[in-house]
């Protein structure tokens, strides 16, 4: 299956999670075990000759393809969740929502020099989670930092908030 | 690596999330490719013999193995989440937590009567969410649910609330 067949097993909500807004929905792509693998292999074969060490994927539909992407890459996966889920001592960012500002975090000492970070999250909307996911992973000062999505909004110019990072999505819809 | 020697990247958090209860944090061992590889062998060989079509896993950190779960046994992936959280139809059960009600969904039309699920989650504390999962899942009539964790609690006799149910933990800690 190729990306354009993969991107009918992604449904349209209108409205979600709030009027205005064409939410996409993976869950009716994650069901379909066919789909769920072509997803997988497409995402591990982009990154395979990357030399990936971690996955970070963000809660909580990151974690989906996160976690199978680090392990199918034989990398670690790291959580990066909202405050008060992750029990140990954390780094923190802060970014801006429309209504005030919203914040993510991740533990201490789970990212070194020596690392490859891949960023995964399922949906790229206005970019700001990921922006900020870029700059906390960057405080462990890893070799590298790779962004993936597999799906870009088209009525949003998400891109724009990760300028100068290596982006990859691979579907906008 | 066995479960005992996989244990030993489990980290202990005290009074987390609250005064009391030793928490035990799976971040340690996930950060470790080989770990994360060896925890994924093991699970998927439990379950390979068993038919497995969809896994579902519960939010959040149930996500992480559930979904490397399902692409490893070649089965569809199923969220089950907190209230508000899936965008489509869903189905709804309560549970009684410590300090009033708590509640799980389901989308609508995502296990059938030809399914066998697989139920994941990383750790077995009470067991309240895990049974509210199960008669969640029930109500689509699968031909049978298998139920999965990492971790139980050996201060708290969690199985009690799963009586009845197929269930299979890797440690107890």
């Amino acid at each position: 299956m190729n990306e354009k067949e993969l991107s009918k097993y992604i449904r349209n909500i209108p409205d979600f999670p709030k009027k205005g807004i064409q939410f996409k929905d993976i869950t009716t792509l994650l069901k379909e075990p066919e789909a769920l693998r072509a997803v997988a292999e497409i995402l591990a074969d982009k990154y395979r000759d990357k030399g990936i060490t971690k996955v970070a994927g963000i809660e909580s539909r990151g974690f989906i393809f996160g976690a199978i992407l680090a392990e199918k890459l034989n990398a670690g996966f790291i959580p990066i969740r909202k405050p008060g889920k992750l029990p140990a001592d954390v780094l923190e960012e802060s970014f801006e929502k429309e209504y005030g500002t919203d914040k993510i975090q991740i533990h201490k000492g789970c990212i070194d020099e020596n690392d490859v970070v891949l960023l995964h999250d399922d949906l790229l909307a206005t970019g700001g989670t990921m922006s900020a996911a870029c700059k906390l992973v960057r405080k462990f000062r890893p070799k590298k930092i790779y962004v993936n999505f597999i799906i870009e909004l088209a009525e949003i110019d998400g891109r724009k908030a990760l300028e100068g990072e290596d982006v990859d999505i691979m579907m906008k819809l």
